[in-house]
């Protein structure tokens, strides 16, 4: 992935000469690793319009960050801010949405040069995904697609497991296929606790008749999949057979709905209206969706209250839910690209309604 | 463990009325665990020194937070932050080391009260670990202790596995005795890739005659254990032997210096001379350890820089090691507990040199 880094430095210095900033001093980890490839827990990045960027992180990571950041000059220090700091000169931006008030302190005391506020530049340039960060992603999203197909095709959904034990076989599949890590704590709820949003997984044994939804992601080269799904386990009743058709339906038009250009708030209401005009409004308590990328959740937030449109590149979910207290709840979700052509599913497992 | 918060929140009332606050706006999420219990992903705390607290979250986390903080009132909002600074009254501390520059602004914008810097107070009384929490850590040892003897019991370190397939199988057995997850990545270190301090596994095959060094710890009820246990596959040579006994050597030297009133950095001494004295101290380039505890690495840092001293029922490690490059590494960690009577080991397996 190295030579899809520099490319991103130089259009953060586009960004820079617009703002009249000599250099931006970047402390966030995620934006680190997008910029430069380093996956350590300790970093510190100046990046220069001039392009004499440079690069800091401490004793531990010294091998590591030649290998993967052999492009610029490094700095070794435990105290890694204030160290790139102190080699910066002129206006130079900080990420102010990241600096804490005391952190600001510690720069300010470190350097000669003029600190300013710039926010999210980094996670501007983030927000639409190159080719390399959607294969990423693809590859995120295949783990987490082939692992609940081997979850399914195992009889590993079954009456008499637990939530607890379900969410395991299916974490220990994605790695099987090639996932570092689960990409955030997987949802795994039965029967009632289907009807809870965010349900951490439980002792709770499956029972015929349960809905199960499964929310789950993988993490490959740094990019998280997110993927719901919702089974029942033996012959669904036509309450549950009702449900599941209603939010595919709302799912369905809140995918035709992501295309360049789109408000995210007209992309919620897509998918939203499908669920009031149902009468089931007030049981879809979250937005539709949101970025995901380094980052399970970031921007853009596809919901009421979301700002802005979208744009060719960015990577985001598509996620109604409806939860009926005390019965059982119906989550489908996608992770997509928009696509000029039209939005490019990246997670693929059949949103049919599987009978386990 | 829920018995266990409100006596902690006292306690900061105890450190508000100290510096003249009527409350503390608490942002961290570790933090607000803490104080609280509760185990979501957004949330905001206000303590007053009246006991008039509030807790805020988004509608995701409405029953959980019922269930996990019901002791005080509630308000729902996804903007938790600016959400609880509204309610808050008088002269209140926010986390000046955790709230970002922008995040100020919008905590200033949504009050009346007036804000004031109040850095590193529920970190203070996080310094000292009450019986609930040393009870977490623990089991968490214990998880990693008895992980750690099924693997080498079942030969999972052997020649022809990768480093990989080894950290994956411990990382299992650690979930198989109460873990909820892995409390960091798994550091397994074949061969000359042990000289490495911080090595992610890879494919590397282990072969007859390497050290394996595995960094490793799990995660039970949010607290971390940490431990560092470094193998030989086969009869050791001299050269291995040697390394070994002045490692496990300083590691003694190090623990038997932890002590209530002992300044942090003649803990570090304690350890770093045996090494030194050996000529070696160029290959220790870390250091000696680091407070252990909702986080993995938190205060205090037992290190030639460190400032302070310790006291009792903080829980540290201590990890000393020798990195030969090209060669071979050793690192040996345990996590305990500063008590008068002499540290309580939390990680019980052996230190005698581990042979497979």
């Amino acid at each position: 992935m190295a030579e899809s880094h520099a490319p991103r430095r130089d259009a953060l210095r586009a960004l820079l000469r617009d703002r009249d900033l000599d250099a931006l001093l970047v402390v966030d980890l995620l934006n680190i690793r997008y910029l430069t490839g380093f996956t350590g827990s300790n970093a510190a990045l100046l990046v220069t319009v001039d392009g004499d960027d440079v690069f800091c992180t401490d004793g531990r990571y010294t091998t590591q960050a030649q290998r993967q950041v052999p492009d610029m000059r490094h700095v070794i220090e435990r105290a890694s801010a204030p160290a790139v700091a102190a080699e910066a000169r002129g206006r130079v931006g900080f990420e102010s949405q990241h600096v804490t008030v005391d952190g600001l302190d510690v720069l300010k005391a470190a350097t000669e040069a003029e600190l300013t506020r710039a926010p999210d530049l980094v996670e501007r340039l983030r927000l639409v995904k190159d080719e390399t960060e959607v294969d990423a992603l693809r590859m995120a999203c295949a783990a987490a697609d082939r692992a609940l197909a081997d979850l399914v095709e195992h009889g590993g959904i079954r009456p008499g497991r637990t939530e607890r034990e379900v969410a395991r076989e299916l974490e220990a599949r994605m790695l099987d296929h090639g996932a570092a890590a689960p990409s955030f704590e997987s949802i795994v709820a039965a029967g009632a606790n289907s009807a809870i949003p965010h349900h951490r997984p439980t002792d709770a044994v499956l029972q015929q008749g349960d809905f199960v939804k499964l929310d789950f992601g993988a993490l490959v080269d740094g990019y998280h999949s997110d993927m719901t799904r919702t089974l029942v386990i033996g012959e669904p009743e036509d309450w549950q057979r009702e449900l599941y058709e209603l939010v595919a339906l709302a799912q369905a038009e809140g995918r035709a709905a992501v295309r360049p250009g789109a408000e995210v708030a007209a992309v919620d209401a897509a998918a939203r209206r499908v669920i009031e005009e149902a009468g089931q409004g007030e049981f879809f308590p979250h937005g539709l969706g949101h970025g995901v990328g380094l980052r399970i959740h970031e921007a853009p937030s596809l919901a009421k209250t979301g700002d802005g449109t979208l744009a060719a590149g960015m990577a985001v979910t598509v996620e109604p839910g409806v939860y009926l207290p005390g019965r059982g709840g119906v989550r489908i979700e996608d992770t997509l690209v928009v696509r000029d052509a039209g939005p490019e599913l990246l997670t693929l497992t059949t949103k049919q309604l599987m009978v386990v």
